[in-house]
């Protein structure tokens, strides 16, 4: 169930999906995360129609967007989002001085989170 | 164990960080994870260093480094650190429809995270 | 400490525990995760027998229960436990169209959840 | 920013998402998720169709797709997930005696999550 | 389905099990988790029977067995488990200073899991 | 990026670090943790420091603190940290059968964390 669909075995439907996804990114290849998602055409429509609503042009830059999902994904220790969305973050210009400073406040908030745990803090009424 | 720490409670390595704190935040107010942190001084005095050191002035601008806070904070449930870089976040100039982003964003992340554990997926070639 | 103990080297109270799991799941091999919790006898024998209450007959049918194994080992990003459960859900009657409405159901779910901390809901009272 | 946005409150463009969610769920209410949610059309209407794609009819009966929902948010510890997906649950028809088989299939399949993770468990060949 | 099950208004079976919880523990009293469980005797038993294997006299003391749940507790956010743990930890001996470490180490040690799966380490020859 | 830095490649900045952690090791090698932080000198420094103050001599002894370390590195599903602290605490002194209870009790922690969340446990007044 695991064996990415290529796109000369894709199915109309699916290569309708390909197609936007190389044309929205301005490549020539579909990473595995689609490939294999394809097995069910619905939910690839669904992720890759969700992706660019979320991920696309709005009031936070692409970049910045993808540190927020680095963030995520190495905190959820998911292995196969941190080496795509590190190389998405790389195309859109992040560098090894911002890479670093990612990777320490990425281990500082995880500290911190549970330390708040930890200590059973209540909430400053000054933040409510 | 838990009963923040008071200003006027504090002993002098206690008031020497709430200082500073205060100092390079420019406000008047300590908040409780500082004052409950504050029962064993050399972790206050090593948090607060760490925290200067890691959301200080570098290659990410201040606002990004909250963003990636919160991604952290929310995917870990925390809400005491949701509220409190809540607040740091506005105060630097997340407005609304970034905030609406910023939870999408750590949404869909989390979403995905979970599609390429179920999915077993391989690491794409191009992205080793 | 983590070689798999196979049947011709184990004792005599670790092969009861085996010839067990054989029969009840009516199979001839037995998987590594009771292989190597083997070292430990006491652990062994307690988690068979949580594990055959557990997952044996009961009010709810045995593919539902792989469902919800799968969801947390999914969650926690297990691939070990996504490997044996996802087999035995297969066994168990699993179809591709029910696996691709699982992981989608996993993946809302754990966004969804996070969209829960983020805006920090409060619990409507018709659910309390 | 997290005040819940009342039906007499809503813009029509909300309204129209409200009005939806009312007539599939056949109830005369809607829960603060969707409410908070407001805030941010673009983001209301997507989740909420991909609410009516994701837990729909389809291959897994509704109350199935209810004890998955249930098993991430129980996992995630999201106490707002686990109020509303359990009256949810309940209004489907999970009985007593199924939630407690529930609960403790979560908790065994986080247990063995953490026995596979510490005991460093290869994936048996026959699961490949 | 939450509401604790009180001594009085317990079966002969339940009674059974909370009569040997304030044995062992040597109170006159029983927490939530034991009553709420309650409500399915099969699980308040295995739990219980569990509980007291796996938290017995062994191997390591008894001391040390809390702290190992308290860091688990922690790190999972679990508001209840880290107050009753907490509160048996101090019970056995937990001093102040012991848990300024608890907790220092607990943080440090969720950081450099996200260092360690940030930076995609690779696993040294030397620990295999 | 991720390339470990070797000792005859390193810059004096970061061969300081390198020799106090063989020194406070008594080694005579370094693990990839340290070698590929060290592309980020002022982290690698930070981090070591820490390390130092929180891992080092304190009120709770080595082999405990090595424990709790392991008891969040599995329940983060760490493979790396679980490898590095494993062969840490081994050398501490853990025994097989200290090990094999460390693991019994992270998972029954991990399971009773979860039960805590799905049955939405109040805090017994006791324990406040």
């Amino acid at each position: 169930m695991r064996t990415p669909i290529e796109y000369v075995d894709a199915s109309a439907e699916v290569r309708v999906v390909y197609d936007d996804i190389m044309a929205t990114r301005k490549t020539d290849w579909i990473n595995n995360y689609w490939k294999v998602l394809a097995h069910h055409p619905p939910t690839l429509r669904r992720m890759w129609a969700t992706s660019k609503e979320v991920m696309g042009p709005g009031a936070l830059d692409a970049l910045t967007k993808e540190l927020v999902y680095m963030a995520v994904s190495v905190t959820n220790g998911c292995a196969y989002c941190i080496a795509s969305h590190g190389a998405a973050a790389r195309k859109k210009g992040l560098t090894p001085e911002q890479h670093a400073e990612l990777v320490a406040i990425i281990g500082l908030a995880n500290e911190t989170n549970r330390h708040a745990a930890a200590l059973e803090l209540q909430i400053d009424e000054q933040f409510l």
